[in-house]
């Protein structure tokens, strides 16, 4: 069963693997053979899918310091269609859609081949940022022209828990055409499971099917990758943070925190019956950690159910 | 191996049982009857030692309506040597040290066989509220009087997660004598395991040994006894609030849940190297609910590791 099916069906239990493109300053010989690394080192895994992001330089949302300094990184769908184009899974790609004037935008869109492509497309990063086309627009630009591409919207349990108001913001998403969602970096299961409950039930209210929801999970092998996670806006519980300060190996001890986080949000959305799926996020650009996220996307591979 | 040992030695693994005494306006001969029905629902489950608390009407504290009223309770002490001293394991009475002229406590303090007695003290519930002895009146009388009279002190997680220093207080309390502590209801297990880290590493970094926290849990048979739980100051995560809302057994529910934060506790203290006891608490005056906290306890005693 293929990831649009498993999406579209509500059948959840798919893995994603979220890739950063190169650095735009990469030269095309250059980012030829990080694809075909990063494909290598993929394959095995057996994903069902994986993610390009769309980076863009947060500093309007946060302005304290990035712990590692922000370097433009190539356009995904530019990365894909280069370097990647032979990769036998669909990708999801990112477009922090305000970057694109709305023809090259729309032009993007009529171009996908919606069997091997799906969206996540991504606003403004601050509302004094200026946009070439606003998010609004983009959705209504996808309806008309591609309804079949499927989307993807960004949860935030990090927000629920602040505001409360997270899984209404879900559902407005669903109505205006998503049909999953992928979290940021969990390392709070409390908070992303407090999330799920109040969507589950807000979907039973409104009769409306829960879509899939994908959990992101990092490992973290140095606390300057933890003061940037931090930075990215997720929330490290302090017994966490603890616990990889005074660990003799970070990485490792990081590692087993993910998989129990990956396990517990697994377990606990069975439970309740709303689909998921997960994502492996390599954040930082050192090898130890790239191989260590390779190695958590195969056992959270093993993790999930695939009676098909 | 006896509680004041696994206190003293740092062992943990210990398990209590919360009572809360009779209304003050129940007969000799009605809080005898409930004294020797405890006794006999409890004798089973081989609790370490009882817990009594000292009931106070705390609405200076929480100005919100209290969803069971207030009923005043008989003194712990008085109930305890006219109706329980029978019992054959330690108990650990709780003194709302403000409501007693600092002679009577004195007197009651002297007269405390401290094989078989531990208490915890408990200043007034609000700045505002008048006492007779303060707490720390009530913490020196003790060192001068009653030095081995074992002393737990209150630990709060959810005063952990606003102001980030309970841990400090913590230690503050076990230069002052304090050798063990006892949290109110825990349901927010993430909020407990980050009060325990901070514990536990700044203890490490002072070079004091950690005392063993005593984790309290209870079942919850009703939405009431839930807003109940809330007044008292509990965090319940709205993942748990959700579940225990739709399960068409809230009791049963309530039960699962308890059992796991107790089993996660357990597991992360052992790891931690942080002694523990455990608590059962019955917030409710109901037969099923109270039925169903001897079948926690009981439960529980199971979790422990009692090797000598």
């Amino acid at each position: 069963m293929d990831l649009q099916r498993r999406i579209i069906e509500g059948r959840g239990e798919f893995l994603l693997f979220a890739l950063t493109p190169p650095r735009q300053t990469a030269s095309a010989e250059r980012a030829q053979e990080i694809a075909d690394i990063t494909a290598e080192r993929l394959r095995p895994v057996g994903v069902d899918g994986l993610i390009l992001y769309d980076i863009d330089d947060e500093s309007d949302r946060n302005p304290a310091e990035r712990p590692f300094p922000f370097l433009p990184t190539m356009d995904p769908a530019d990365y894909l269609s280069r370097h990647f184009d032979g990769w036998d899974t669909p990708v999801v790609v990112y477009r922090s859609v305000g970057k694109y004037p709305e023809p090259d935008f729309d032009a993007w869109l009529r171009a996908q081949d919606t069997d091997r492509r799906l969206s996540v497309f991504v606003g403004a990063a601050s509302r004094d940022t200026p946009v070439a086309t606003s998010l609004a627009r983009a959705h209504a630009l996808r309806s008309q022209t591609r309804p079949d591409l499927l989307l993807g919207g960004v949860a935030i349990p990090e927000r629920h828990a602040r505001t409360g108001d997270e899984h209404l913001r879900l559902l407005r998403k669903q109505a205006g055409g998503c049909s999953f969602f992928v979290t940021q970096v969990v390392y709070d299961v409390n908070a992303a499971k407090n999330l799920v409950s109040d969507y589950r039930y807000e979907c039973l209210a409104q009769g409306v099917t829960p879509a899939p929801i994908v959990f992101t999970f990092s490992v973290c092998g140095s606390m300057k990758t933890l003061e940037f996670l931090r930075w990215l806006g997720v929330d490290v519980p302090r017994w966490i943070s603890n616990e990889l300060l005074h660990a003799d190996d970070t990485l490792e001890a990081s590692f087993e925190y993910a998989l129990a986080a990956a396990r517990e949000l697994i377990t606990y959305c069975r439970r309740l019956g709303v689909p998921f799926g997960l994502n492996v996020e390599s954040v930082s650009i050192r090898r130890a950690e790239i191989e260590a996220s390779v190695d958590l996307a195969a056992q959270l591979r093993d993790e999930l159910h695939r009676s098909d």
